[in-house]
């Protein structure tokens, strides 16, 4: 299996794309409010690149059934009913809901749907579930870190090196990986016995805890908690089924 | 001292870059044949985006005072003198000449000199040069990785993780770093001793060698046998006079 690790969204191209499996990872936070959200009994979650175009959504999908959430500069949306702390999406908030989600740097990366039939969203929680699913797969696998405003952030590429390291060490599958991917895996591994306090201090971590979002940090960083696996259908992201 | 690193040039905007002193790092090859062509007699190198903006800048100039150099896809331009090769810039070739460089990565970062006015050109055939020039300002640095088309590349960022290691081992200069540049040294320390086939055997590296070009890649990753220090002034690239 060849992977291929992209530590910011940039350069991703169709010819990269097509026909591979992609696992989009937003640490902190899109990818585990998304895997909380679906664990809360949400029905799906949509995923859009303005606060505009989540109002136009529910609109046409009707207010009664869904619910709006996202943030920009970390901070809630005004009139959006939740931010992007996984900690909000409650089974009291979401279950039987559709959620409308927008953020700074994960939805956005939905976009490359337009290249692919196969997203997962992975994260921390669901690392291990999204290995064995890859694992299963012929496809080559593409890794999409969702950084932070274009740059590069440690805790999605931390995940991804996690990611590598079980298909390699537990699922033992031979792999051939662009530079980047060999960062991430080396990242990883240097880092394994302390992900958390290492994510913690990095940049974003940081500044989600100034912004008063220690405990999404803690959250997100507690691994396999929220064993779900969450695909992309028809541009809503829902459990597979099977 | 605060050292920001990007691994690739997209998000680098000028609040992030005024008044630092700015490091670019382009290992294969815009970097290498800077040093080689000024250590040669080249007068300056003048770095352009373009080829046709190289070739109107030479009409400009005088054709009798310059010289084209530059590639893309690795293969030298029609019609220029010479490629991106640093062992083309021989004296027999340069000397005396201002080059005019256009390359697929190096040359571009050099529009971030609309930013600042200390840049300096690093690579690894100069790092030791180039981490005493830095150590001896109070200003905060920022390296930029010219990256491969976008993409990280790994010989841009193990010399960025080698200027910081020195930067903190040899002058003992106390650092904050941004998560790349943690990354970057993390990546050096790893690969200290063995620089050159980690490099080779990397992706840009590889390519090189299909190309025909696998002496550049040793030469490139000689390290500190071309100890000049390229700074740039009024857009020219030119050897630090002191």
């Amino acid at each position: 299996m060849r992977i291929d690790l992209y530590l910011v969204p940039g350069p991703v191209s169709e010819e990269r794309l097509a026909d591979k499996t992609i696992v989009l990872i937003d640490v902190l936070r899109a990818s585990t409010t998304v895997c909380k959200a679906l664990q809360s009994g949400a029905r799906a979650i949509i995923p859009v690149e303005q606060p505009g175009e989540a109002a136009e959504m529910r609109d046409k999908i009707g207010v009664e059934e869904t619910i709006l959430g996202g943030e920009r500069g970390g901070i809630k949306i005004d009139n959006f009913a939740l931010g992007n702390s996984p900690l909000d999406y409650t089974p009291e908030a979401v279950a039987g809901k559709i959620v409308i989600l927008t953020t700074t740097n994960g939805t956005q990366a939905y976009a490359c749907a337009k290249y692919s039939k196969n997203i997962i969203t992975g994260g921390l929680v669901n690392v291990s579930r999204v290995a064995a699913k890859v694992a299963k797969s012929d496809r080559d696998l593409v890794i999409l870190c969702a950084g932070d405003e274009g740059d590069f952030s440690i805790e999605d590429t931390l995940c991804g090196g996690m990611l590598i390291h079980k298909l390699m060490d537990e699922f033992r599958i031979e792999l051939k990986l662009n530079d980047a991917a060999s960062l991430a895996l080396l990242l990883y591994r240097n880092n394994s016995g302390s992900l958390a306090p290492t994510i913690a201090s990095g940049e974003h971590g940081r500044l989600l805890a100034e912004l008063g979002f220690a405990d999404d940090v803690r959250f997100a960083t507690e691994i396999d908690s929220i064993p779900v696996l969450p695909v992309l259908k028809n541009r809503k992201i829902v459990l597979e089924e099977n």
